[in-house]
């Protein structure tokens, strides 16, 4: 008999984004001539760059041509030239990382989703709370047992370790998505040293490292060197250059990372990971790698900071409309998310509905991130400053 | 401590293709000014056709304009542009498929080796052997028993179900990778039967349909009504149009497919996959699938035809060199694979080794591909006439 993997039955129904739809469409419906501001889902909303169109073309062309057509990549971990890239961008920040410890994803989700395979299903696991749904729902489903870490008023929506707790695994998002805050080295260092004394592996995710402007605030956790010991990097190109529809993303595994065998052997991080994804992967669409190189050249990136730069702008206006109002939030500095305490003593979908009826703005309530999201909300930068502008001034009135 | 899945242990070593390589490398380097045919791995040698590429051009100047930039596709399970397409491919071919049937991936192997994650690990799972090593490594990395049903020349490399033996999910590739053989309706008729009988799922490799040109010879589990109670198949563009090295294909999941859950009650495949694939994935590029749709509109059906048949007049030329020399052979007629015992009585590799050395063709050797392909051998019709032609001439004269 066919039986159906049981730890998906353990997972929790994710309803927020099918409810959001379904509260924004009913709204539309009544009120179909008013126009509502999307800063809800975490999507871009600017196009791609002209150096990275003109590069998918080249490439697309050369696909259509016998002596430049691309098949199968040999590895399937991705071609040179974009590893290279790659590896000159983190020297570029600081960080020396070797392009043969770099592979090349079809974006941050796949490889945050599936890393969890080549660890035994007794690992404990540990979240922050709130966190991107994936770190849970993929440990859940890998039969893990998951343990929390809060991220609340207390310590500004950046979790600490606490070293009375153990985990085997670790998943860290800095800057945060939710909460838009952002580790500092020393508190990188915290997590790396506590990592290190559990015999623990961090799965960082750095999705968010382009909108990094403090020189304090470290865009890789290999800022820390000893994190080579102990740390998995998953980036994406889907923030840092508008992928999300593109799909291109690298993860940085030091060669020196082990993971343990049944009898207590170190065994290369890589080699498994290699051999998991050999058997489940098959690279990533050639134009697209090229795509994703252009985004590195010194073209690519004057064009991607110009972009980043207006959602920054964005995120300025909108922190000001925070401070001008005494809204305590994180975020909005480092980050494109801007996260604050429901007003008026609101829980999370009253003042959803409140926003969307009274402002015409769409956010997102915090609840669907974790326990410690409750009566917490997420607005985006993603938007036109135009639009930012408008949506902070409904959003002032709301205060009136 | 952070310990690995202890079943990757449990995989066999796979040197196969990397031993290939080894030994073609020490070959030119002694002979540097030689030319060396290459039958041996199973990639396309012709480049995309020109519609497709095309549409990618098209696209990637889309993702380039505000107005028309495609981010997060809402579902991540395909566009219904092309999800519809694949429908109306099903529907020129004889099979009804709903396009909310069809999920879009990334090509078939991903697709191929996540599909376990819903199953529960106790699952038994049946291979035919030989096989794509895939299906058996998947099986093994997510803890499943493996049997198998022996493809040999008993049966012409086409196993056939034994009801004395039990099986939760089955593995069927027709036409099969790595022999050519292709089953017949009847044929699949009794797989159905044998699945349903166990209350077993199929899955159902369907990645060399394209090559079929025999009306007798289905193209699609689902020519068999009854399969929709128990297959799901899974198809790709990589040998249909060429999408080796560009990553697309799709996977059909009949809504009336359920799994069992703990207690035994029925729940839905779809939604099951869909979970998994809702938390691990997030869509095909949004050029790459505008470039798929195109392989399915009237020019890109006729464009890629073409391709097809220059692969397929090269297996011609193949099959006849084999009938010439009285060698028996599986596929070359509705495949692009010709599968043979090695002659003079060598071994796998002995035959490779005098097939580089005295022909400077390279081969597969069929022992990467189960214990039943010790002693065959597999060429691979993927090449130009002019090399194919070349390459038979020479082989005739080890026969001198």
């Amino acid at each position: 008999m066919a039986k159906m993997n049981a730890s998906f039955l353990e997972l929790k129904k994710s309803y927020l984004f099918i409810e959001i739809g379904k509260r924004i469409r009913e709204y539309i419906a009544s009120h179909p001539d008013n126009k509502i501001i999307r800063m809800g889902i975490g999507d871009v909303t600017q196009p791609l760059v002209p150096v990275v169109v003109e590069a998918m073309k080249k490439a697309a062309d050369e696909m259509g041509v016998k002596e430049t057509f691309h098949g199968y990549e040999d590895s399937g971990m991705g071609y040179d030239f974009l590893r290279e890239a790659v590896s000159g961008y983190y020297k570029k920040n600081g960080v020396e990382i070797s392009p043969d410890e770099i592979l090349i994803s079809d974006g941050a989700k796949s490889d945050c989703g599936n890393i969890g395979d080549i660890f035994d299903s007794s690992t404990v696991v540990l979240v922050t709370d709130p966190a991107y749904p994936v770190y849970v729902d993929s440990s859940v489903m890998g039969g893990k047992k998951v343990i929390y870490a809060n991220s609340d008023e207390s310590n500004g929506f950046a979790a600490m370790p606490d070293k009375n707790v153990h985990a085997d695994m670790i998943w860290l998002c800095s800057p945060n998505n939710p909460t838009g805050s952002a580790y500092t080295k020393e508190q990188l260092k915290e997590w790396v040293d506590y990592a290190i004394e559990n015999d623990a592996i961090i799965i960082y995710d750095s999705a968010y490292e382009a909108f990094i402007s403090d020189p304090d605030i470290p865009r890789s956790i290999f800022a820390v060197p000893e994190a080579r010991r102990c740390a998995v990097e998953i980036c994406s190109l889907s923030k840092t250059a508008g992928f999300t529809g593109t799909r291109c993303g690298y993860t940085v595994i030091p060669k020196e990372l082990m993971l343990k065998t049944p009898t207590g052997e170190d065994i290369s991080f890589m080699q498994l990971w290699c051999r998991r994804q050999g058997s489940k992967f098959n690279g990533v669409s050639y134009p697209v790698q090229r795509a994703a190189e252009a985004v590195f050249s010194p073209e690519g990136q004057a064009q991607t900071k110009k972009v980043i730069e207006s959602y920054m702008a964005n995120a300025k206006v909108m922190a000001e409309t925070f401070d001008s109002l005494g809204i305590k939030y994180t975020g909005g500095k480092n980050s494109p998310y801007i996260w604050f305490k429901c007003p008026f003593g609101m829980g999370s979908w009253e003042f959803f509905d409140k926003l969307l009826n009274e402002a015409e703005v769409v956010g997102t309530p915090g609840e669907g991130f974790g326990k410690n999201g409750d009566g917490w909300f997420r607005l985006t930068a993603f938007n036109t400053l135009e639009n930012t502008k408008e949506a902070m001034e409904r959003f002032k009135k709301l205060f009136k």
